[in-house]
């Protein structure tokens, strides 16, 4: 499970809590304490929690940089975390900041709820579908655009992407990892979701082999589609393959659920979370009978995910 | 406040928690393990909070240890943080393991509990007295330890120390900072305490003035009596004052808890807890009318706490 559960003294109630802290990856240190918060977040949504009670935030600020930049930097990245949790309806309380040779960023989120606030993520049954509420490819973007300033890494992929495709691609994932997946978790009561997974670290194949092998009945998961950050396929494509994207393997930073849901409710929960935040969900892959894995189909379809203009405005 | 205080959606209940980690001091993996976590539920302790529901490991294995230094050390940490968790009466769900230049050591402590399990620190009345539970001196300790091994840093305080004073320091610092604060922090209860907090990075002294400054009333902090482990008085003078210890500066690791108790109570706090767990405990100070300050007296009374001897052996 994403976070843990444990059970309370007091009027049968649980507490549901976890960590998580990540080294910096994007450029705008206030977009990246956003990222952070996102992403700490994310493991209680993945659990169908959408009230976080408190966060506390977890600092470590580079020995290697300067007395100036830490003072610039460190409170941008305050700020953006702050403001995430924020928009998430809760707080920050506590925390600790340290000095180390990596700068890190992370936090705590917990919160104390009744049982039927949360969804223990082994419900899945033979027919199911499931929903992917981000798109991948998010590493690949990051690193595309740090090869924009790095001629040898540049020229494997130039004949495969533009300039302007990269930094397109860039925007799109930093807004994605910086989106709340909150709506994504209240909406899985509302369409009785039956378990879920955040994909992060250990890629979309990595995470939905967790889920399918923590669950009560017989089944497997099948992946069909994969939508992925437009052109971002292309770029993993042509260096070799180092991202093992289409297998299913490249890390995600505060990446999209992966939920388990009814067949006739999937694309009712697709429409839903459209409406609400402008932002596709997809039904990426069934639920079959099985021995508790998970695996993609040989040729999967690629979704090109494009990156967004809202008011004129890369989002 | 040494932890952050929530009030609940549920049932008049609050979370409180907390977040520590710090850096290895001591030789032993296990040992480290033990103190590190005893550092951690020491913040609640300090709130007279004397259960905890859950904690959290936070461990950053060093990238410069060999594949096989992190195969042997990090499970003795582990092991030694768990069963310090256990002896506390919780355990651990939940966590990070991750590598970093750095080796850190720490976790989250969270409890849910009704407001009568805890004891917000700012009711200090003019006639109360101040305890502390713990010696000090475990940075000196710790340091004098070190400097076996340091020719010209052992040079400076071998006419005042010998090996054996230094490594009987040594296991007592280690001892007293993997002891829990969990009985200090009941008896708390017991004899109306009107707050406390515990000594650590910011040192005796440090932690006083916090203390003091979040007082009701208006109420100073005046110590007398510094009781420190045997023979590190001598050694913090000896090199040159680097660690303030007699000015309350030196920092400590899982220090004890300073206590505001009524004047009638204390002896019978003292009293108990050395019943209980076989340590003493000591009147440091007094509470006067004042500005919310803390200071130390001009000669403060050094009393010399020695390493105890326990079945024929040093704990």
């Amino acid at each position: 499970m994403d976070s843990c559960v444990t059970p309370l003294r007091h009027g049968g109630l649980y507490l549901v809590q976890t960590t998580d802290f990540i080294y910096p990856l994007v450029d705008d240190p206030y977009m990246m304490g956003k990222i952070a918060c996102a992403n700490t977040l994310s493991d209680l949504y993945a659990m169908g929690v959408t009230e976080c009670d408190n966060m506390l935030m977890l600092l470590a600020v580079s020995t290697k940089m300067t007395e100036r930049e830490r003072d610039v930097v460190t409170p941008l990245i305050m700020r953006g975390f702050k403001d995430s949790a924020m928009e998430a309806g809760t707080s920050i309380n506590g925390g600790q900041t340290v000095v180390n040779p990596w700068c890190t960023i992370g936090g705590v989120a917990s919160t104390v709820c009744q049982p039927n606030e949360f969804i223990v993520p082994d419900n899945a049954v033979v027919g199911d579908v499931l929903v992917l509420t981000k798109p991948l490819g998010t590493q690949v973007a990051v690193n595309a655009h740090q090869w924009l300033d790095i001629p040898e890494r540049w020229n494997r992929i130039k004949l495969v992407v533009s300039d302007e495709d990269v930094r397109k691609a860039y925007q799109r994932a930093m807004d994605s990892m910086a989106r709340l997946n909150r709506v994504a978790a209240r909406l899985m009561h509302k369409y009785n979701a039956h378990g879920a997974t955040d994909v992060t670290g250990f890629g979309l194949l990595g995470h939905a082999q967790t889920l399918a092998k923590h669950q009560k009945n017989e089944v497997s998961f099948v992946i069909h589609n994969l939508p992925v950050i437009a052109k971002m396929a292309a770029v993993a494509k042509a260096c070799g393959n180092m991202f093992q994207l289409l297998q299913g393997h490249s890390a995600e930073t505060s990446g999209g659920l992966l939920i388990c849901l009814p067949r006739e409710q999937a694309a009712a929960y697709c429409k839903d979370i459209e409406k609400q935040e402008g932002y596709q969900a997809w039904i990426i892959g069934i639920v079959e009978k099985g021995m508790r894995t998970a695996r993609i189909i040989d040729k999967p379809r690629v979704i090109e995910v494009p990156a967004k203009e809202k008011d004129g405005e890369l989002w």
